[in-house]
């Protein structure tokens, strides 16, 4: 009888070696994007929301937290506060860039308050220079959302590697992916924290070394699951190669239609920061209604049927539609249903936590939000990217021409 | 000059309209998948997690509500609970099956309840007809963790078709696929509420009719975000084709197996109550050590060396290490960290919140689930599944033979 393969012996079965290794490939993607922000770790999860999700896990937030928030984005820009069980403290933004007001911020910091999260919206980055100083002033931790911005810059510095922790998204944005997201940082407390919030324990024992988080690798740490797809990672790693090539297209493509834009009157293209690499994840205009006497909306729609796909992003589309398939007009995020109501989770959960300050969100209170979502109309990166040329950009102006030297007719 | 096209004149800009569609097609996925268990609705999701969570957030559960779970189960059956807020309440399994044991649950129904969450473990289907009985005597919903389960039947009907709710996973699932997950269910409004709780605006547009509800969809209801990936659902498409002739491979594999170890004393092979169909997600035997006089983990190192993959799920593996890569012994879930402190989200949320009843989850208190976890072990699906055929299953008794043979050896 043969000695056992425990003991020394030879194996009953031996196995294929050579057999194809299965899924994506996590740890190249991994440290490929942590080299091109120039961030220690990078962390990838199964969307830019469980991104913020995890990145407000590990900065601590909990009940009756505050997170100052923008109302001017994406639903999981302050929704991600939401599942912390935190209180979202919204904050206005500059009418210039549309990005979150410092000043405003200065003013609603409290006690309670634990992180506060700008968001690059449209791939513009947010002041982060400054909200780190007011942030590390006040002991706070500064959470980017950058999921519309991978690829921008600051002073010449990666979005990425400024905040404490920064987060991205792939679904259709500047580094394009089926899905998935990842979140970058420095420090290695919040990469580790990040991790419990979603990874798989087998996962989490490689990553967790800490003494005292190690006892929470046993249950996936706080037990949620934000892994990413293997193919969708994969996809991410073959993309960033191209990415920037077809960002500097990008932006040589909005810079043309800055340039025209500019010479009309009632349309005010998007500003940029001299100090700033934005990245047009989409190209945002603000449209004046009392100069040209025809609804914003009307105008997008004369656009539409010309052919050139433009949205309001914030307020008419974000994707809601009425049943009857016109998009509905919804505001900025502070006046929708669950920030109204204030009982997401039943019984007042999160908003009237007894831990925190229950926050009323007024309409009005945010004028540049409340204006901006008004006028702006948006082209979207799809219709700025290859195969989209200067000579496309020059028949959108066209269009845009068509439209604006026919506005008497939509007068009607 | 030309007429506006939105009033009927030309478009200036014509585009290809023979594109090709972008990612996968979740529409033929859900048709497929819910005619093929038989269900209304078929809501696809990111993971088995995210179905969890959804499927509890239809159900209505919040702060201080109780869920019904069991310890012997993997992380995300009991933290989905944690994840909407609300306290799990552990009964015990029947010794034989290893699924929710109804005795158990009647005992611990209280006015706090709100939901029934059995776990198919393994793919062995737990007893949902009687749970379903119980649940709704009781004005309880019953949410049935089917990860592991996709294809099993009760009583010739499909896993999927039988609960209030039916949650499925697929990464390395019967239903396999490189990440995501889906819920089914007969209920409109379940299946609604469960969209709201982690989809995409757009989508929730179309799925979400009743007009209470509709309120919610510009937040992307509760702006959590559960969206699949496009590319894993195809594949989780086009494995659904061969499914079943792979899980009746599988079973012949396992019967097989069961015939041979049924000869060994001190091994108990799993049993299968003649009503359902065992899909075998993993095939599960208890050890005895008092027999062997050889710990199980060291019978289980002693297959692991000869090439025969085993593991001990619940209790060892769950795939945590230690540092120095050796597994850890972590006990079945209510033994965990974050089961014992009570205090996941900081100030004792959720387990301490003051719309509940702070539970005090004891070491002993669910005896046959601690017995089992002690004594399972385990090959896995991918072992039991082709290539994998009667010649190999062949191999592996060689190899417990070999082991037991020489058991003495392991005792020293």
């Amino acid at each position: 009888m043969s000695k056992l393969a425990l003991l020394g012996g030879q194996k009953t079965i031996v196995r294929d070696a050579n057999s194809p290794k299965k899924g994506g490939n996590p740890e190249s993607f991994e440290d490929a994007f942590a080299r091109y922000v120039d961030a220690k770790y990078a962390l990838p999860v199964s969307s830019g929301q469980t991104a913020l999700n995890a990145a407000l896990a590990a900065a601590g937030v909990g009940p009756g937290d505050e997170v100052i928030v923008v109302s001017f984005t994406w639903l999981a820009s302050v929704s991600c506060v939401l599942h912390n069980n935190a209180i979202p403290i919204f904050v206005d933004i500059d009418d210039e860039t549309f990005t979150m007001d410092p000043k405003d911020v200065k003013r609603k910091i409290t006690e309670r308050t634990k992180v506060i999260l700008p968001v690059d919206i449209y791939g513009h980055p947010a002041p982060v220079v400054e909200l780190k100083q007011i942030a590390e002033k006040n002991n706070l931790v500064l959470v980017e959302d950058a999921a519309q911005a991978t690829g921008a810059q600051i002073n010449g510095e990666m979005v990425g590697s400024v905040a404490h922790i920064t987060t991205f998204s792939f679904a259709g944005k500047p580094l394009s992916s089926s899905s998935g997201g990842v979140l970058t940082t420095n420090s290695q407390e919040f990469y580790e924290r990040a991790a419990l919030a979603g990874q798989h324990p087998s996962m989490l024992s490689q990553i967790v070394t800490t003494p005292e988080l190690r006892k929470y690798v046993a249950t996936g740490g706080y037990g949620d699951n934000h892994r990413p797809d293997g193919h969708a990672l994969t996809l991410a790693y073959e993309n960033l190669k191209t990415m920037d090539e077809n960002t500097d297209a990008r932006i040589e493509n909005a810079n043309f239609l800055t340039s025209e834009l500019s010479k009309i009157p009632g349309i005010t293209p998007p500003y940029v920061k001299p100090e700033v690499r934005h990245v047009y994840h989409m190209y945002t205009c603000l449209y004046d209604e009392n100069h040209f006497g025809v609804p914003r909306d009307k105008f997008v729609a004369a656009l539409n049927a010309e052919g050139v796909t433009t949205w309001t992003y914030i307020d008419g589309a974000n994707y809601v539609f009425e049943s009857d398939g016109t998009p509905c007009h919804v505001g900025p995020l502070h006046h929708r249903t669950i920030y109204q109501e204030l009982d997401l989770y039943g019984k007042g959960c999160p908003f009237q936590c007894p831990h925190g300050m229950t926050p009323k969100y007024e309409i009005g209170s945010l004028p540049v939000t409340e204006q901006v979502t008004k006028q702006e109309f948006n082209f979207l990166q799809h219709d700025l990217t290859s195969p989209n040329d200067l000579d496309m950009m020059k028949r959108y102006m066209e269009a845009i021409h068509k439209v604006i030297d026919n506005i008497n007719e939509l007068r009607k």
